[in-house]
Parts: structure tokens; C-alpha cells; sequence
């Protein structure tokens, strides 16, 4: 530790100066000219092919953290490990064609739960075209640990949708309700590959990501990216309430509307589209209205014309 | 744990359930007719591309396991993760190109370890073309783990060299000395990216494997993979011995030859050639004899015409 007394933690800041070492002019010697324009920091980075073709994107999930072994089976965590990885495919608009899993397997695994783990990830990458076609296995006397990589093919006539994209005047929605994941849609959720695909097909988004540490949080992200903000609209919050944020709001006595905008592992997306799409283009997609996007940075919520900033918090690493 | 005794342990027997696993036909869908041939359990796999010509692999290390963050520092250990996955890279003579790095960050961390870590990794990355592109970044109460996953281009005339390759008769040589990498070289070793590509290219190679496990074991592994054997000659093994398998062999009293041949990370190549090769050729890229490829199954020491077995032993997780 440095005399400098407490430095600047969390995961944010963390990301910002890895932005800055990785994004040195040396670090695209190995890119094509082919490669995708996707940004350092997206759910998503470009692979150097010939055509150009191909996404990848890594999660790493630890046992206490982002699963209990004691309450989930394996098979369920791998599902999990695979799923958060698919998420990414979805928030990009890309399909998922191959994955490789590297474990750090507790000691104290017996090998059925290292083959369950392995099984529920591949099962649940298969239902999406995406087995798993290699990896590495290490044990050790700690927690679990479980990371998947998976590579992604582009649309043929659509690129990839990045955060960077959304414009003052846009219209942000939801692909589904969001809080309250922790009562158990965390381990549960259904990445939304299809539902991705058919909105960079149908509705042409600016801009798209996923929830994966909480509205505020990601909204925040794909504001950062884009240099704009956003008006966040009560009542539609109100309406994209899950009911899982309402139960933990009766248990903890936090409001759901927090819940709603700070939970995270919701794995729904959040689409920034054109003003010029037809709002039932959208409800036939089952999306839900949330706000739009301005040109003034910052995140607000707009409760009937009064307006109020929105802390940009959710779940951090490395606070 | 079930009622019926003991169960079989040991990566080996893990990656051989796995394999059973994954090779399903199923499991055949995301590839794409286009993609190279090459099994699960290589040192890489295939990603589909239009072109057919990536490979992807990944490596994950634990602190106390493949370093130890109470001797070596973050930079250090972040060149080693890059290092470990290069090497994957010349054991399949394919050039790489990107890089995604994941860590679960021990919570005693500092902000400056976080990105010595991913420096280190970085610019290492950076010499052999290959800087991290993404990742994902968490952090935990328990001690870091790092994953980092390699993409490689495979040669425009040369096929990546699988371990599957092996024909009695072949010749077996050794990149460079073995035994001993836990004195210190562990952490410093050059991964065999250019020699990989140049025997490639002037040798065509019938199979390899980087010493990542053991010469014992992972020569083990090429052999299964070819479905044969292999004599290793006394008077060669004793050759490639490392001086750092003498000092070890002093200090703990193990033959030196044990050393060489079970200690892990050297992360020397294994190179099956073709007996038609001249030695010359070999020599001239620093290549070292090791024995030869017979049909009978299984690895014999021939010391003056006397054959024993070596038992198929190194560094073995999950035990």
C-alpha cells in the first residue's frame, strides 16, 4: 500500500485504467482490418478472422459470490456460467457458436459434481448452438471457480450492437421486468439470444446491453459509452417492477423502485431505439417503455415533471 | 459422496469423462464445415470461421498452486498467464492473435496489483502480437485466480499440429532441457511460439505437446492421443536433464531423471518427427534427442539395451 493514504477502489474505476493501459496504439497490432468496430469495454470484444466475422466475451463466476454450492446444484452453476455468457451474445445481437469452460474445482468436489458442472453448462450451450469444445480443469483448496469464453457469429447483414450508440431523443426500453433476481431468477434467467436477434433484425437499436449488476449500473455503462444521459420515467419504472422486487422491498423495507434500477443479474436488455420505431413494434416484442435519452449527461428520473438524479450504484467488484 | 467406496479420482480420469462428455454428436453443431480438424483434449480447439482458421485455448491459475502473490510479483504473474496460454499456441505451431483476460481478484488487493497483473499479461501478450482485447474482472475473500483465454491464426500452408499424429518409428526430440521449472524458471520460461512455427514450416511435424504436466505425462497424453508407445533412451534423457533438475535432485535426494521426467512447467515442446528428418536439421534448431515411437503401447526407459517402464506420473489435479 502506497503513503498516499486510501486509494480509489471498485470495479469502475478498476476498468477505466485497464481502458487506458489496453487501448495504447500497440494494442490492435494483432486486429485485422475485417474485425467488427466494437469498443475496449463492450459485453463483447472482436476476434481477428478473415471475414471479419466473430465476437468473444469471458465471465468468471465464484462460489459464495455469484452461487452457493451449498443451496444450487451443479448442474444449475454451470447453467448459470454458460447463461451469463450467453446474456452477452444477447446484449451484442450475435449468435453464440462455441464456449470453453476452465474450472478451479474445490477439493472437496467429488467428481460427479465437476462432470454435473461441466454437463449443466454444455447442456444449457447446446439448446443455444454453442457446445463447449475445450477448456481446463484445475483443483485447489478454495471456493469454485468457473469461467466460459464463448465466441460469437455475426448476423450476416447486421453488425454487432454496441453500447456506444444511442443519440439524444432515443427510446429506452426493457426487454422485461427487473429486480429482486436474488429470490432465484439469478440462477433461472433465459439469456434473450432470440429476442436479441429478432430486434437488431426488426428494429435497428442504436444501442443495446445487458442487466447483469443492476439498471443504474448498465444504463450508466452504455451512457458513458454513448456521451449522453437519460430520463428514466416513474411511472414506466413503476410498470417494469418485477414481483420479486416487491417481495424483497416487504422484506427489507427498501423501496422497489431501488431494487428495480440497483439489483443486478437480471440478464434483461436494455434497448435504445429510434424515436421513429413504432411503440407496437416494440409491445409486440413484449419490450417495456423506461425512458429516453438526452443530451445532458447524467441519469434522472423524471416522477410527474419533478426531476431527481438516480445514483448510479449496483453491484461493484473490487470496493 | 455415494455409498460405493472410494471413487476414481485425478484430472486424467476427469478430462477422459469429459470427452465422453462433450463428444457427442450434438456437440458437432456450432462447428462449422470450414473449421480445422482437431479433437477435443489438444492443446487448443477449433473455432468456427468462415476461413476455417482460428484456434482458441484457455488457462487458469491459482494463487499457492501455479504462484505464490507472497514471492512473486502481480507483473510477474500476469506474464506467466499470458506465457502458459502462449505455449499452448506453439504446441499447435499457430501464431497468436487476441487475448481475454478474467480474474477474481483476492479482496486484499490493491488497486496498483490489479493492473501489474493485467500489465504483466499485457505486455507480454504484446510481444508475441497478442494483447488482451477484453475480459472480465470480479473480486472475492478468497485468493486470485487468473484465466486468460489465447486466439490464434493457424498458418496459411501448414495445418495446426494436433498430438494425434504419432507413428511407430517416429522420432521424439525435446525443445530444450526439462526438470527442476519449481527452482525459478516456472515463472520465467519463453514459450516456443517462434521455434514452434519454424518446425512447422521445415519439419512438418507429425505430432506435439508442451511440457505443462511432466514429460512423462504429457508425452503419456500424445501417445493416447496416437494410440501408441514410446522408448525413451537413457543416454538421451540423461542430456536433456536441466541443471535445475541436478540442484533439485541434491536437495531433495529424488534421481535427477525423475526430475525430468515428472516435474511440470518447463513448457518445453515435445516434437514427434518423421525418422526421414536429418538429425542435422534438427540439431541446427537446437532440438534434442529423446527416444522414439513404437507400436507397443505404453513409455519404456531403454537404458543399454535394458527396458523398464516409466510410470505415467507429474503434476496431476483433482487428485
Amino acid at each position: 500500500m502506497s503513503g498516499q493514504g486510501p486509494e480509489q477502489r471498485g470495479e469502475l474505476e478498476l476498468v477505466r485504467r485497464l481502458r487506458a493501459l489496453l487501448a495504447q496504439p500497440s494494442a490492435g497490432r494483432g486486429v485485422s482490418a475485417g474485425s467488427p468496430a466494437v469498443e475496449f469495454g463492450d459485453d463483447m470484444a472482436a476476434l481477428p478472422t478473415g471475414d471479419g466475422g466473430l465476437l468473444w466475451t469471458v465471465d468468471m463466476l465464484m462460489d459464495h459470490v455469484d452461487f452457493d454450492s451449498a443451496v444450487h446444484d451443479w448442474a444449475a452453476i454451470g447453467r448459470k456460467a454458460m447463461a451469463v455468457n450467453l446474456s452477452d451474445c444477447a446484449a451484442m445481437a450475435v449468435v453464440p457458436v462455441a464456449a470453453l469452460c476452465a474450472v478451479s474445482l474445490s477439493n472437496q468436489l467429488t467428481m460427479q459434481n465437476a462432470v454435473d458442472l461441466v454437463r449443466g453448462a454444455h447442456e444449457y450451450g447446446l439448446r443455444f448452438g454453442c457446445p463447449i469444445v475445450g477448456g481446463d480443469t484445475n483443483s485447489w483448496n478454495a471456493p469454485t471457480v468457473v469461467s466460459i469464453s464463448i465466441a460469437a457469429r455475426i448476423l450476416p447483414d447486421r453488425p454487432p450492437v454496441r453500447r456506444a450508440g444511442a443519440r439524444p431523443g432515443d427510446r429506452i426500453w426493457l426487454s422485461g421486468q427487473v429486480g429482486g433476481s436474488l429470490l432465484g431468477r439469478h440462477m433461472t434467467f433465459e439469456p434473450r439470444v432470440e429476442l436479441a436477434l429478432q430486434i437488431s433484425r426488426d428494429l435497428q437499436p442504436h444501442a443495446m446491453i445487458d442487466v447483469s449488476d443492476g439498471v443504474a449500473l448498465d444504463l450508466g455503462r452504455l451512457l458513458e459509452a454513448s456521451s449522453c444521459g437519460a430520463v428514466v420515467e416513474a411511472v414506466a419504472l413503476d410498470a417494469a417492477i418485477h414481483a420479486d422486487a416487491l417481495r424483497l422491498a416487504q422484506q427489507d423495507g427498501r423501496p422497489a423502485r431501488e431494487h428495480a434500477l440497483q439489483d443486478g443479474e437480471d440478464f434483461e436488455l436494455i434497448v435504445v431505439l429510434s424515436p421513429d420505431v413504432p411503440p407496437q413494434a416494440c409491445q409486440r416484442l413484449g419490450l417495456l417503455p423506461l425512458g429516453q435519452i438526452v443530451a445532458e449527461l447524467g441519469l434522472m428520473l423524471d416522477d410527474a415533471g419533478c426531476r431527481a438524479p438516480i445514483p448510479v450504484r449496483g453491484w461493484e467488484h473490487f470496493r
